[in-house]
């Protein structure tokens, strides 16, 4: 086999054979095929796409380029939820221990943030100590003793993927739905769970900006689980505004533990309680509606808000920061950003909110920067809301005062406000399954 | 400017302005831009395609990427002829004499062979002793004092072509008009000649497979080398069947000297006068019709011969051989393919016929491979002829006798025999100017 003629036949609008499709991603995980053919490949999938037999071939091949986790010595139905990527997205922080509460088995595997996008690891290491590489015994056991574990991806899962998206990053060939869904799938099938739960986000703050597009990424990747042995469910969520108020790393953990305190913002309580709720359902705990009931007693009787001091605990975090969150280290700096004139906030480019938070030392460019943990964006009005003239709509805080000028106008440039008040738009647009 | 923006702009069908057409020659000449990055935009403008001014920067990015040659020694007007490329095309060794013959500078710069169509370099390397490398001191004073030299590509003239050409051959991008058009007269105009004559084959044999994406390319190749000051015109000519009955390094100079001598098959020699009276045309020596007559005057008054043979000794070849063209090296081997039915010659799968040749030798696969200067196939019958079971359809040759069932099988294969008799088709299909 050749990859010219690979290349050639995607190229000419022809249907990739399983073993085509495995030839590419072992031979150019070993460095067998090189880039340029790759990249070649790549851009051909863009123009011609791939069918669901082929891009479910391309995910399991991914899958299978590296190690799979079996996870037979973790006792119990194990679940994992997944999103796609949204500004403000820390769902895993409180669904995670709503879920856990009740025994289910939450072994997650999470991913650091690029770009405008945050990552969970990122988060939970903005809290002192917390470890996000224990080693596989240690993973088990807390998963085991707590029922809950997050730890970040080790370098032998999917290797292929980090390959292949290292190559379209630099090629122009991120965009292309065959290559996304492989991408997200291939790891997540490496991993050992029964059940998964995929956050779809969908609108200006995520990678699908229309819910069409969503929809159909969600069908995919409920398909191609379904067809590798998983329990699947998919619910595609807004993104057309930050989910909560909190963007950035100490502050979203801190927006998290408040909402398991009952006190978080209205929108991230209720996609929290929709997430979990969908999660205790594939677990087999009820039906959806009796799920939501569990999800919420989680919370008002503190059971979700013990696990996740108890996670903390069993990775080495310190939970004098969960315990009282204004022990969290400050940023040094924090400036108020104000409405520029009067109306209603109709609508945000919310990807713009995620690059201002980015432009505050809140994520990374690229894999080797670093993050100022207590950098972000409070925001202080959101999509729908009515606003004068010289209101504060955010603050922001950062540890390097020199950022402030550019972050505060992508946020203004980001910030639609005019005279009519924007239709409403519900948080859970769809399930797919 | 960052290549990554000049990629997603092809991709997604925007114009690029000539300033990032260049930054992408030279920064990939240079090696600034890596050959993943060129991959996936060739892949883009395979799909999205070019407009002429586009095309037409690329080509002339393409051409001051090395050295120009200004051919200012060179005394009274140059012109050049250069084929796209087909099988038995050998007009270069009978149309350049004729019209050298008259006076007319001919400094031509061909290349080499690769894959199923022959190159005029390899052919006149078929005669012992003949230099292709001649110093550009020796080139300009054999051109004016024979009118005539043919010299092999220096790697000074638009490198960016050899790079880019390398990659689009791994990365199945070869087949992209703006990229044929630009790696085809980007090495042209990097030569000062005055006048160009385009022969742009049709047909199974060519590059182009059929007659309207063959005049497409002339058409855009006038129009560029027009706009670069040269007197452009293209000519059309059909390469549906073989041009000739030789294939093959000396069996076709063996061909063009009988056709200098009169002796040659109709078609090749139809050729040769249509193009070498449009070159004295282009230079002023007459109108068309004119200059026609004055091609076959120089063939039958044996000027054209003398010319060839002046040539062949002033750059270090034997003469031997092309005033007795039986002193040639044979070939080891020769075998009879025979008709396997009766009928017609109803068509060939002309590129089948070089592939054959390449199968005995005659050419080569990739650039490394060497050549076999006697293999090759003479035609016994073509297109159009009626044959019986059983008559000798051509005659292979070769040093190696383990090659001819594998070159025998492709060239029956490539040959259509039916009851009914094919249309006839013109050899000259078009004039584009």
């Amino acid at each position: 086999m050749r990859m010219y003629d690979v290349i050639q036949k995607k190229k000419t609008g022809g249907k990739l054979t399983d073993e085509e499709i495995r030839f590419f991603v072992e031979g150019y995980t070993k460095g067998d095929i090189p880039d340029y053919q790759a990249a070649a490949l790549c851009m051909a999938i863009y123009f011609n796409g791939m069918t669901l037999d082929e891009t479910a071939a391309l995910t399991y091949a991914i899958r299978d380029s590296g190690q799979r986790l079996d996870f037979s010595n973790i006792k119990g139905i194990r679940v994992d939820k997944h999103s796609t990527g949204g500004v403000g997205d820390k769902t895993s922080l409180a669904v995670s221990p709503i879920v856990a509460s009740y025994g289910v088995k939450m072994a997650k595997i999470s991913g650091r943030g690029l770009g405008h996008t945050g990552g969970t690891i990122d988060k939970l290491e903005s809290i002192p100590g917390f470890r996000t590489d224990l080693s596989p015994e240690e993973f088990e056991k807390a998963v085991n003793g707590n029922s809950l574990a997050i730890v970040g991806q080790s370098a032998d899962i999917a290797p292929a993927d980090k390959k292949i998206y290292a190559l379209r990053d630099v090629t122009a060939t991120v965009d292309s739905m065959p290559l996304i869904v492989s991408s997200i799938m291939g790891k997540k099938l490496a991993v050992g769970d029964d059940c998964i739960l995929l956050d779809v986000k969908t609108g200006s703050g995520s990678f699908m900006k229309t819910l069409e597009k969503s929809e159909e990424l969600a069908r995919i990747m409920v398909e191609i689980g379904r067809r590798a042995g998983k329990k699947m469910r998919a619910i595609v969520t807004d993104m057309d505004r930050p989910l909560g108020n909190a963007i950035g790393n100490s502050l979203e953990v801190i927006e998290a533990v408040k909402t398991l305190r009952g006190e978080g913002p209205a929108d991230f309580y209720e996609v929290c309680v929709t997430l979990a709720a969908n999660l205790l359902n594939l677990a087999g705990k009820g039906t959806v509606s009796e799920c939501t009931e569990l999800a919420e007693r989680a919370v008002s009787s503190g059971a979700a808000f013990d696990t996740l001091t108890a996670m903390v605990r069993s990775q080495g975090g310190d939970t004098g920061v969960i315990l009282d969150t204004g022990k969290f280290k400050k940023a040094g700096f924090s400036r108020a950003v104000r409405a520029g004139n009067t109306g209603y906030i109709r609508k945000t480019d919310t990807e713009g909110y995620g690059v201002a938070a980015l432009l505050l030392g809140a994520g990374r460019n690229t894999k080797e920067e670093s993050i100022d943990y207590s950098a972000g964006i409070i925001l202080k009005a959101k999509t729908g809301d009515f606003v004068n003239k010289g209101d504060e709509i955010a603050t922001l805080y950062t540890d390097d005062e020199s950022r402030f000028t550019a972050s505060e106008k992508k946020l203004l440039d980001s910030t639609v406000i005019g005279a009519e008040k924007p239709e409403e738009r519900p948080l859970i647009l769809s399930v797919i399954e």
